[in-house]
Order: structure tokens, then sequence, then C-alpha cells
């Protein structure tokens, strides 16, 4: 997942939490971690989200590379969309290293991010650098959140993958200079931000009402997880962030 | 490009000239050889064709990666894409290290190679497979020879672009399986290796018909270059390695 990181994005929900000492499941490798079963199967789960959601986000980037309006900015996107690719290598190595089929670990989660792309298909080359912007920012907010939770080796390698790869910029400035150029592009541009935020929302709901393991780990019940009223915290901080983005973005969230 | 080698397919054009002894342009390093305009601006053209030609092969391999029955065959197809990428990324940075802006060295290729693949989509995975193969295939044999007239410094990048990544066994072991299953399947795949070999020479002509440099670095005229009858054979050498592969494919050709 290409995504951003605090310093190069305005508004990021992983500012808000204050970082507490760690402790629990946060304080111990995997090795320790994963005696718990219901732990190893809520990082399984999540390992293979991860997985799957970056192998949708490589074909995405390559089919919105075909959008573009020059070779430069082509060349741009195949070079996210293989950074995504590596991402997804890492991710089922570490599959593959702790005795899982990566392949069964992802299936679970091919309906949530086929829906939500199929839902979400841009239709020209801004709606889907809006696209790649939100999502990715979304999907980085939310995976933080988790990973403070996680045990230090988990944590290590989502931090790794959900590492900016130095692309939000190019997003950023190119939706901004087509606002700039024609003002009415920001309400086309508006709704499709919503239309992008309400779509994420409805599938992790699916996912959530789903996997048993990793919503578990959400709400609480496994060693560090988060409590419901929590859960409803981080989803605020994450829409609360997501608003930030637009409003910095030139568009009303 | 994602390419083969003689040594994991059957049948390589490249197999057929006796290496000669260095001698010209192909004795020299970049710096001697391109003090020759006209040999500069060939290998410019060749850079810029080569470059392209990756990042038209990386959307189409992202593409066919939708087509895959599996998910184990997606991230295959979607390494390839990667793999063609990072070539990509080679040779526009050859062309930048030269002093050449490699979107302007690109430009007079992208209709050829838009043409070709427009031509040519494929219209499920074993066509998608056959199509990379044939292409590929042919590609190489064709860069092979050019590359034995090259100076050290570019043959060199050249060959190394070329390198196989692995992936021709794995089309070959689907599609030669797929015909096992169902040999109909093989009559139809031949008509469409067949096409793909029609098209791949037509969209070649026009490139030829339009490059001055290039051409005439081809038919000689330029250090190294070919002669008109040379020309003729290594067509010919390369149109009899397709046949030998497509044979072994299980492929009338």
């Amino acid at each position: 997942m290409r995504c951003m990181t605090s310093s190069d994005k305005p508004g990021t929900a992983a500012e808000a939490p204050a970082p507490a000492p760690r402790t629990g499941v946060a304080a111990l490798d995997w090795a320790s971690a994963s005696a718990d079963p219901q732990y190893r199967a809520a990082v399984v789960d999540l390992l293979g989200a991860l997985a799957y959601g970056e192998l949708a986000a490589f074909e995405r980037l390559a089919e919105d590379a075909k959008l573009a309006p020059t070779l430069a900015d082509k060349a741009e996107l195949a070079k996210m969309a293989s950074a995504e690719f590596h991402h997804f290598e890492r991710l089922r190595g570490r599959l593959a290293e702790i005795g899982e089929e990566p392949t069964g670990a992802m299936e679970p989660f091919v309906a949530a991010y086929d829906g939500f792309h199929k839902q979400t298909a841009p239709s020209d080359w801004l709606e889907g650098l809006v696209k790649a912007y939100v999502g990715d920012s979304i999907a980085s907010d939310f995976y933080r959140e988790v990973a403070a939770r996680l045990d230090t080796d988990t944590r290590e390698l989502v931090l790794a993958v959900l590492d900016d790869t130095g692309h939000a910029g190019f997003a950023v400035e190119k939706v901004r200079a087509a606002i700039d150029a024609d003002p009415r592009v920001g309400g086309r541009l508006a709704l499709w931000a919503r239309r992008l935020m309400g779509e994420a929302l409805s599938q992790s709901q699916r996912v959530v009402a789903d996997r048993d393991a990793l919503s578990t780990m959400l709400v609480g019940g496994v060693a560090d997880g988060f409590d419901l009223a929590e859960v409803g915290r981080m989803f605020s901080r994450i829409t609360e962030a997501h608003t930030k983005r637009m409003a910095a973005l030139g568009l009303a969230a």
C-alpha cells in the first residue's frame, strides 16, 4: 500500500492517540504472542487482508496508469503499482514464514476489496488520483491504529509496508493544479471522495461482520484489543483525518 | 521485457548466427561509439523503443492479471509486470544518463506498441499467456540480434533488460496443461499466435519506415549495421524460431 506519513499529508489520524507505553501483546514478540491461538488467527487475518489489499491496489494503479495524460504520469503510476507489489511480496513471505498458506489467508478478503474497487472504478485520471490518495490514507490510518496493538515483529512489518513511498505528494499536487485550473472540478471530486469513504466503510463493516478473530481483536477480548467505545473513537479519528485531508486538497468532505 | 534465454525455451533465433569477433562499433564503448551522431541517434531510438515496450508490457501484464483464474496466478502475473517496470526504470535511467529526455525518446514508439496491444487484446487468460510468451520471445530474439552490433555499454544494458525473469516456463506449463485437458484449445491458440506474429511484423514495418536512424543502423550504412540481405536472414531466423517454439508448445504455427 502506497501510503502517507504524517509528515507529508495534512491531517493524520495516527497523530491523535498519544503513544501509550507498550503493554500486553504490544510488548511481546511474535513467538510469545502467537502462543495464543486467537491472537494468531487475528494476525493471519490481518496479514491476509493487507496482502490482498496490496495486490488489489497494484491492479487498480496499473489500470489507472492507462488513464494517465502523459508518459511521465503513466510511469509514475506504474512505479506506485510496482511498490505495492513489493509490499505484497513481503506480506506473502511473512505468511509463508509463519506456516500459513498465503492464498488461504487472502481469500476471505477478496470479495470486500474487489467489491470496493468494482463500486468505485474511476471514470478519469483525477478520480483515480483522488481514489488512490483517499483510499490509501484511510487504510494507512486504520492499519496504523491496529499496528500499535500488535506484537513487535508483526508491528514492524505492518509499519514497513505502510511506509510512504513518496507518492501522496504526487496525487495532491496534480489534484490541486486541476482544481486551480477549473474550480468546478472540485465539486465533482468532493462528491467522489464522499462516495469512496462511504463505500470503504460499508466494505469494512462486511469484513468485521465476517471475520470473528479479527473483529474480536478490534473490539477487545484479545490481549490489548480495543473495546467497543475505543473502536468508535478510532473511526471518529479516521473520519476526522479524512475531512482535514479533503479540506487541504480544496475539497469539502 | 520478461524474456526467455535459449536455455529455457525451445528454439531461439539468437542461436543461429555464429558469434563473430567483435569489430567496429561492437568493439567500442559508448563514449567512443557515440561520437558518431548517427549511431548515437540510432541508440537513443533503440533505448526509447525498448523503454516504452517495457512500460506497455507492464500495463498489458497487469491487465492480464485480472483474467487470472487463481490468486497465485494473479500474483505471478503481477510479479512479471513489476519486473518489466524495473527494466523500464533502467532504460529510462540510461537515457537520462546520456543526456536524453526519456519521454521524448519513447514518444515515437507509442503508436506502434499501443497499436499492437489494441489489435491483440487477449479475450481470456490463455490468450494472454500465449501473447506474453510469443510477444516477448520475438522481441527478445530481435533485440538480441541487434545487441550483437551495439557498443559494449549499450549491449550490456540491452542484454540485462532482456534477461529471463524465469516466467517463460510459467506460460508454457499453463498452456500445455490446457491443451492436454482440451485439445481443441490448441487450434484456437494456434490461430491466435499467427495473428500475433502478423500484427508484430506489421507494427515493426511501421517503425522501420518511420525511424531513419534506427533503420539505417539495421540495414547498414552505420558502422556494423546489417545489410539488407542480412536483415532478410534475420527475419527468417526469428520466424523460424517462432515456428519451433509454437511446435514445442503443441501449436501448429
